[in-house]
């Protein structure tokens, strides 16, 4: 799939700030940014890299002594993903997991899976195999939990969301997530732009270690898993923020879009075909 | 320095579970595991794995029907540290920060940094140079916060400790760690065996990343920065456990020791001279 | 029914201290003390009173000089309660809400009902008579939250047992009412002896205001709503623990009792009869 | 003092409603309301009632199908308060208080002065005069809180904002209420107009039991103590909220006032002043 992706930020600075910005498509194995620009007006001293141990591309920027920024993304990116049958899924103990994966069965700031323990047995414990489980939550999470934009702030965590029942798309990430990890299956957060999201914004998804693959779901159901552009991989929104700011800077402004490139056709995972057949942003040769 | 360490845990399990231990000594540039022992009774399946992108030494171990555990662990380690005058520490702009730093800057489970912003910068703002902020988070932990042993929980985060003002050691490091994060100095978390510590038992510090160098606190003033055998590096606890459970398995006895091989001779840092010298774990002249 | 209670407890004192208990069964319209013997021993000065506004009676006690207490309190007590039929309860609309129930609809420190209601009203709402409601609000505590002794503290609110899904009966009455509030039903707490709980201990249920009578429930199911003996009501344990203490003075031991006079008879009510009876500790037979 | 107060709010009803406001002055014992006028429109079901045993007034009134309500409130009300000199105080210990104070020692919703004990007797305890310790937390609070407006939500508690620092009226007053608890003095919350308030606005106040007097504070620093014209009294916010709303309605529109009556002059107190002299605003024979 080659979807073409766009974002503009602007803000103001209210005094000399650095500023870490994640908006720009991860290059990985199954993903490759076919063509990409990047601006920043005015001016200012930055730097691209990537973060320790991941393919997450940060951008750092000193704001100088400008007062407005203006930021400007385009990509073309092409994306690859596979197709799971669920019965093909060999499940791996844990006490075999792949050590990659055992960071993200611990919580973490806004997944404190630590104290969802007796909830996420109780509610998800009888079904037996993991990604069962996590459709299991899924369906929870459509039942019980409320889309309400401006209903949650960046301080908004899994504990909050399981009792207060509204949030977005990082909130819904961020429960999801936890309840993963309180049954023991490595879950990671994913930042990205989505096709045909609705109002277009960055979107946050989860996958699941299962069975030696990481699975993608989207607990709030506005995107398609196989429509996703990644940007970033973490254990929460902390390490996947679309801005992390140090100093004193406002976001004013924000737009983002992701749409097919023409000559390409677009397939949705159903819901109903999810229940046999997962996704992942993995490109398998095996898939191949 | 070449220190004897020893960790003694017996476990109830209450059915066949999962268990991570991290006891073991690391293994790095300037730590060296002389001469080492685990075992386990009775005899279960467990291999041992480096945690991705760390050198964590982690333990797996499957209890199968064992209902009782014996956990025993010997090591001779030999650990180098360094000694940086504080005048000769050149400071890094953020916008420089070492890749590897980053994930250190942003909040996690137990350190709620995003939370500390203005306590923070109200407290120790003033003062110019991180590692004078530090010495001063140093000083007000000490001031404001009691050690009472049993006065916390495994849910204790920094968020309630900076109220609460009591914990022990691990509480004393999630704080220490929020608030140099909410000053934007990456901060992580340190496990360890720590000699002369009274009453002995796994120990926890922190360390800050200034001028390109990992310079570990002792928040508690328990224990000597350079009388530490390092176990495990983290973002919290949550990353660094001395036992992290998959399954119910009940800790019923431990028994830590660390104490100085008889040939050797220690000389601790007084706090007089932590004003002009920091410590670092890690061994530069090795290095050079 | 003629109830005999007790209860013996033991405390050690740190340094001088005032402290106020609550367990001498309330003297109101439908309940009276028979006979009662209190006793402190060594001899301190203390003083029985009325809390403001209510029929919660207090001891208020200032330990002087002495390095333990041994407390005892013993009483007959007689205690009236009503049968209702549901269907014979009219519904008082909230605008004509007799005004000494309005307290009862805010949010109290363990029971923070402003942040349930979301959650209360997808789980209840469809229910349309309150009656009918608080029965599925005890059936939801049943099935959702464990009984745990010990898995608690005293800083534990309803906000966390949501979440966490244990408890003893004081977060179980936390809870319950905290979603009856949130239900826009006023409810408050009640703390007293209880016949045939096992452990014989201090309880906890609570009542909530529907069609004008305050009806009494046991989220714990561990008690019969008609073996009650009150001893306080109040907005939650805040207002109604047995011991607030003022200084430093630690419980040693406890031992509580409620037996049936022997020439008295007891009929508990069952939880099919609790379907279409409820319960009042208010007479109103007496009244009438 | 007689001032002239005023309000008027704007709702929008989204279905129908019930709601309690509590913006009417209190009429007690030292405060006259000469004369005033409420009215909504369009005209729906309304009462005016006193809160159990309290002097608050409640408007209680059922939307029923209006869309949007138009309320307004006038009213000159003669305020008079006492002025005590500190040297005059008696303290009363703890085991002769009056019981009317006795609850506004227990922790309440907004105010968990059971988290806060050893942060409050470590900052406060070295004084010895509860007025003294007062005075110290305004202080505290006014060194170390920023009155930022929009900064915290009606969820805001004393535990957020002793970390957090910041916050507006309600938010310094539970902050205080809760130290002042903390230490055992009886501590209420009180809403009302308030004279030369820049913006204008409803105001929080606090008001502590010393020496059997209820003496009032402003931690904020923005109103005079003796230019408050009571609305409610309450444990916190929770008891005294401008509008509790049992439906679906918003607040569109704001707007206060509270000026003198032309013949009248104001003199405030000083900083200075309040070092010596207490202000309550019960109006003592004494005073007379």
């Amino acid at each position: 799939m080659l979807f073409n992706v766009a974002s503009d930020l602007e803000y103001t600075v209210h005094f000399p700030s650095t500023m870490l910005l994640s908006i720009h498509a991860q290059r990985n194995a199954s993903q490759s940014v076919v063509e990409e620009h990047f601006s920043i007006e005015p001016r200012v001293q930055f730097e691209e890299f990537l973060a320790e141990g991941s393919e997450n591309r940060f951008i750092r920027l000193k704001t100088g002594r400008a007062k407005q920024l203006k930021i400007s993304y385009r990509a073309s990116v092409d994306c690859r993903f596979s197709l799971l049958p669920i019965r093909d899924i060999n499940l791996v103990p844990l006490v075999e997991l792949n050590r990659t994966a055992l960071p993200y069965l611990f919580p973490s700031r806004y997944c404190q899976s630590d104290k969802l323990g007796r909830l996420a047995w109780d509610l998800f414990g009888k079904l037996k195999h993991p990604y069962e489980r996590v459709l299991a939550i899924l369906d929870w999470l459509h039942e019980n939990v409320g889309y309400v934009p401006g209903s949650t702030s960046s301080d908004t965590s899994a504990y909050d969301t399981v009792t207060q029942r509204q949030g977005v798309c990082r909130d819904f990430a961020h429960l999801g997530i936890a309840l993963c990890r309180a049954l023991n299956i490595p879950t990671r957060y994913l930042s990205g732009y989505a096709y045909q999201l609705t109002p277009p914004d960055f979107h946050a998804c989860f996958e699941c270690h299962i069975g030696g693959h990481w699975l993608v779901f989207d607990a709030t159901r506005l995107s398609h898993p196989n429509g996703l552009v990644r940007i970033g991989t973490g254990r929460d929104a902390a390490d996947a923020a679309v801005a992390s700011i140090f100093g004193s800077v406002s976001l004013t402004k924000i737009q983002v879009d992701c749409t097919l490139s023409p000559d390409q056709k677009f397939v949705g995972m159903t819901r109903q075909r999810a229940k046999t057949t997962a996704v992942s942003l993995e490109s398998f040769a095996a898939a191949a």
